[in-house]
C-alpha cells in the first residue's frame, strides 16, 4: 500500500521533523510504497494536489534541510470537515482521491482542529467499511492537547520565548530610572508557553517578576497594584503576559482605570502599557514575540526535534499495527533523568478539547508560576541543533509546488 | 595612569565585546595601572560611581561571558551634557573623579549622542590643560554614524533581522489564500537595518517584496497600489518598512485612505495593517520585531563581535598614542576577500550628525533595494559565535553593581 502524510493548522518548528520521521519511518517497511504528500493539508486531498515524497527528499542533505526548516514544507490550511452525516461530497470526494493513488494510511500532522478531521475521516472510514487508517499526530506550540505529556513543538518555543526573554531582560535593565517591561506571548487560552519563561529562575534569574496566565482571573487593579509593589524591589519590572489573559474583569469594566476605549485591538500587551503609562507614569514598552515564537527554528530545541521525528515514525508503525482513528502521544516516564515513551489514545479523547495550564502550579497570589511549571519545562527546552548555513544564513528547504487554490480554483474558497 | 570606560545610549549584541577590547588591550601595557568601568554612562563619573574591572574579570570564562551577553554590563544612559561654558559644575565634578582615580584616559562607548559627550568632554579638557584623553568607540545597531563605514552591532542586528525574516516568510507562506505581512524594523531616520533584510536574495528568496526606508518618500496610495501589484505574483506579499517611514504624506493627509485616526501611536506597521486591512480586505498581519533587533546575542555575527573588540583595543593605542577628541571607525578596504582597517576621526565630525542610506542604493520604483546594498552587508553578518550554554539557555554575565540613582539620590534626575 501506498501512505500520504499532510500538515496543518498554525507553523511550528517541529512539524517538519514529524513530517520526516513519517516519510523515513515508512521507507524501512516492505509492504509500503509509495509515500506522498497532500499539498495544504486535507484540501490536497480534495483537489487532487499531491506530491510524491519519494521523489522530492533525494538525500540525506535535503532530509538535514527539511528539519531545520520552520513551518510546513506542505503548506497548510484551516479546513474544517463537515459531518459526513450531513454532507458526503467531501467525503467521497477524499475517499476517491485516496484510492486513486492507492493508499492505506494517512497521517494528519496537526493541533485541535486537525484532530477533528482525522476523528471525522475515521467515523466515516469505519461507517462505510472503507480499509484507510487515519492517524493523528499531534502539534501545536500552545501545548494545549489533552493526554500528551506535551505535543510536539511547545519544547522550541519555549526554548525561545525563554531565550529571548533573557535577552529583553538585559535589554531593559540598563537605565539608572524606573522601567516596566510587558512581553505577549502566545498560547491562546492556555498559559503553557507563558509559564515557560519562568525556567529562567534556574539560570538565577529573578525575571519575569510577574506573569499573569489565562487560567487565573485577571484584574486590572490587582495588575497594577501587583507592578507598584514589584518596583519597591526592582527597578525594571519584567512582565510575562498570556495573550489569552481578558482584560474584562470588573475594575476595567467598571471604569475605576481610565477609558482605554472598548475591546482593545492590538493586543494585551499594548493595553497594559496603555494602562501602565496613564496609571503609573514611568517609562513602559510592550513587546509581542508574535509568529517568532512559532517560527523561530534557529532556536529549536534538539529534543523538541528528536521526539517531533520519533513520534511520526511511531504513527507509521501505528497504522500498520491495524489501528485508526487515533492520536500519538507522549508519556513522560520520569524527569531524573528525563525519559518519555510514545503511545496513542482515541482522537476523540482529543478532538475539539483543550488542556489547560494545572492551577495548582499557580502561585497563591495568581502573578507567577511554581517550581513544578519550571521541573516540567526544563527538560523539553534541552539541546541544539546543528544548521547547515549558507552566506551566514541558516539554510532552508522550500518546496515549488502548487498550491492547491491554483489547481482548481475556487473550488475551496 | 588608569583608565576608565563606559557604555551609553541603546543597547546592541556587540557593546560588551567593545568593552572586553579596551579591558584586555589596555591590560597588555605597562604604562596602564587600573581599569574602572563607569556605572550608567557617563552618570558613574558625576556620581563617582566606579567599578574596578581588573577585580570583576577575573578569568577566560568571565571574557566569554561577557562577550554574549547583549546590552551593555555596566548599565547605561542617555545623559546629555551642557556646554561648559555655559555650566562648568558638571564637568569639574567629572575631572575631579577622573583624578580622584587617577584616570588618564575615558573611552565612551556609545552612538551620536554619545559621541557629543565626548566632544565635549575633550573641549573642556583642552580648554582647561587637563591632560585626559577622551574617545568615542561607535556603536549602534542603526549604522547611522558618519565616516565609519559601518558600526558595530550593527552586523549582528542584520544578521537578526535577515534570519527572523526568512524565518517569518516560511510562516506567513502556508496557507492557500491571500495575505499581507508588514514586518517593522528598527534604525531611527535610517532604513540601513531595513534594507538589510534583502540579503535573503542571495539565498534565493524572492521576499521581502517591498521595503521601504525613510530616506525614500513615501505614499500611502503608491503603497497600496504596490501591494496590488505584488499581489498579482505572490500570494503572501511580504513587506519590510522601516520605523522611520512618515505616513503623513499627501494621500494619507487628503483622506483618500479612510481616517486611521490622527498621528498613529503603535507605530507603522500597525498603521499600514489597518490601511491594508481597510482597503485591499485580505489576511494582514503586522510583526514589530522589536528590541529583539538589539539584543538577540544569540544570533550575532562573529565578524561583528571580532571586530567590535578589534575597535576597543584600537581605541586604547589610540589614547596612548596622545590622541584625544577621536572617533574610532571602520575602512573598508575591500569586499572579495573583505578586509577592514580601523582609523580614527576627529569626534566633531561624527557627533550629533547622521549618515543616511544612499539614495543611489533605492530601486526606481522606491519600494526595494539595489544589490549594492546587499554587497555591502553580507560580509557583516558573515559567522557564528560559540556559546557557554547553561540548562538549555545561553549563559549571560550579571554584573551586580550599585545603580548610579541609588548611590546618590536625585543628583542626576
Amino acid at each position: 500500500m501506498n501512505i500520504v502524510v499532510a500538515q496543518s493548522g498554525g507553523p511550528t518548528c517541529a512539524i517538519n521533523a514529524s513530517l520526516l520521521g513519517v516519510f523515513r519511518h515508512a521507507t524501512k517497511y516492505e509492504e509500503i510504497g509509495t509515500v506522498y504528500g497532500s499539498v495544504n493539508g486535507i484540501e490536497g486531498l480534495i483537489l487532487d494536489n499531491l506530491v510524491n515524497l519519494c521523489d522530492i527528499i533525494a538525500d540525506d542533505e535535503d532530509v538535514e534541510l527539511i528539519r531545520q526548516t520552520p513551518s510546513t514544507v506542505l503548506g497548510s490550511c484551516r479546513y474544517k470537515l463537515p459531518d459526513f452525516k450531513a454532507d458526503r461530497t467531501v467525503f467521497e470526494t477524499i475517499t476517491a482521491n485516496l484510492k486513486k493513488y492507492g493508499i492505506g494510511a494517512f497521517f494528519y500532522i496537526g493541533g485541535n482542529d486537525s484532530m477533528d478531521t482525522v476523528m471525522k475521516l475515521d467515523d466515516y472510514f469505519k461507517a462505510n467499511n472503507i480499509d484507510i487508517k487515519a492517524i493523528g499526530i499531534p502539534k501545536t506550540i500552545d501545548n494545549d492537547l489533552p493526554i500528551t505529556d506535551h505535543t510536539p513543538g511547545f519544547g522550541s518555543a519555549a526554548k525561545y520565548v525563554a531565550t529571548t526573554m533573557q535577552e529583553i531582560i538585559r535589554d531593559s535593565s540598563v537605565y539608572s530610572s524606573k522601567s516596566v517591561t510587558i512581553v505577549e506571548i502566545m498560547g491562546r487560552d492556555t498559559g503553557w508557553l507563558t509559564a515557560s519563561s519562568a525556567v529562567l529562575r534556574q539560570n538565577g534569574e529573578v525575571a519575569p517578576h510577574l506573569i499573569y496566565l489565562p487560567e487565573a482571573p485577571f484584574s486590572v487593579k490587582k495588575f497594577l497594584s501587583d507592578v507598584r509593589e514589584a518596583q519597591q524591589k526592582h527597578y525594571a519590572v519584567i512582565v510575562a503576559v498570556s495573550e489569552g489573559v481578558s482584560l474584562d474583569a470588573d475594575d476595567f469594566q467598571s471604569g475605576k482605570v481610565d477609558n482605554f476605549g472598548h475591546k482593545y485591538l492590538s493586543g494585551v500587551g499594548k493595553a497594559l502599557e496603555k494602562i501602565v503609562s496613564q496609571e503609573i507614569g514611568c517609562k513602559v514598552r510592550s513587546i509581542e514575540l508574535n509568529v517568532m515564537q512559532r517560527c523561530s527554528s534557529h532556536l529549536s530545541s534538539k529534543r523538541d526535534i528528536t521526539e517531533a521525528e520519533r513520534i511520526g515514525g511511531a504513527a507509521v508503525k501505528t497504522a500498520l499495527d491495524g489501528f485508526s482513528g487515533r492520536m500519538m502521544v507522549y508519556k513522560r516516564v520520569r524527569n531524573h533523568p528525563y525519559n518519555m515513551r510514545i503511545e496513542h489514545v482515541d482522537v476523540r479523547e482529543v478532538a475539539n478539547k483543550v488542556k489547560y495550564f494545572p492551577l495548582e502550579w499557580i502561585n497563591e497570589t495568581q502573578n507567577n508560576v511554581t517550581n513544578d511549571a519550571i521541573e516540567y519545562c526544563m527538560p523539553l527546552i534541552q539541546g541544539e541543533q546543528n544548521f547547515i548555513m549558507k552566506n551566514g544564513l541558516p539554510k532552508h528547504y522550500v518546496l515549488r509546488f502548487a498550491l492547491s487554490h491554483d489547481k482548481r480554483k475556487g473550488k475551496i474558497e
